[in-house]
């Protein structure tokens, strides 16, 4: 039953990527917690890199100088 | 003074069914709990079938199988 | 498979007032937009006056007002 | 390390503009409780107005009225 | 830069476990999207089990019945 | 009308410094972006620090090294 919320920013992900996360996540609740999987749900946010800022300024300008 | 948010899979919801989803949690938070209506918020999330998980897998891939 | 997440200031709402809080937000979605019930999951989040802002100010100085 | 999610309604809100919000919650977090700005994480989600609902109505009816 | 927040019932789980979710979570980030391991963020929120409902009921009712 | 949810690791922030918090959250939105302070609803977690985690491990361990 447990809830997993992953945000990420809007780069390209790939929906085959996406499985993987909500696979892998699932699978880390069975394992550590004995989770029922069939109730594990996991949401997946990408935010544009405008919305997104860490270190007080956004990831667009982070990306404009390379990092 | 409450906030609700309510996450659904972006599969068509009209404006007339997310304005009753409002409307219905906005009455329900004053029907059990006496909250003042004119400060709740309701905010509705859609979140594509490619980021939405549960038993480990994508809303894509059980919507293909007819689920 | 909605995930409705209510947050309310912890104000001693009753295990039966959140019980009633579950079944209505499940039947609301339920009702609305045809989700399943089984797969609906509630979280409510209690919040410490203290920690609840409205207006700039904190819930325990409204309270404290007789607001 | 703190983590900020900000929730505004997509009206229009310029890069700058967000560029300014995630300055200005760093330099809050930092002055309030000496937080560290090169691991605060600030998230913006826009929101469209027919699923952000206040006093039980979406916003786009409010603002049909002028609100 | 993710941030990953897991909602689990409050039900026991060791300081053990809760470090062993953190640090899967982060790997599945870097395994999956080659996200850096050192700004991505993980919150876990344990949540009482009167708070938490699925299928219209709170999880403590469930428990009581077995479930 | 914005929703600010600001989340900190519990480590003894006063009442004060959260309403300082919830003050300086509302008049950034009012500065940067015209938003009305009354309906401006600012939510603080405050979260254990098994619970949080930063590069791969628990806030706690990063504390017992002296981080």
């Amino acid at each position: 039953m447990p809830y997993v919320n992953i945000k990420i920013t809007r780069e390209g992900a790939s929906a085959e990527q996406k499985a993987e996360l909500i696979a892998g996540a699932t699978e880390l609740l069975r394992r550590v917690l004995g989770k029922n999987p069939q109730t594990t749900v996991v949401v997946i946010d990408e935010v544009e890199t405008d919305n997104w800022g860490i270190g007080g300024e956004t990831v667009t300008v982070r990306r404009a100088r390379g990092q």
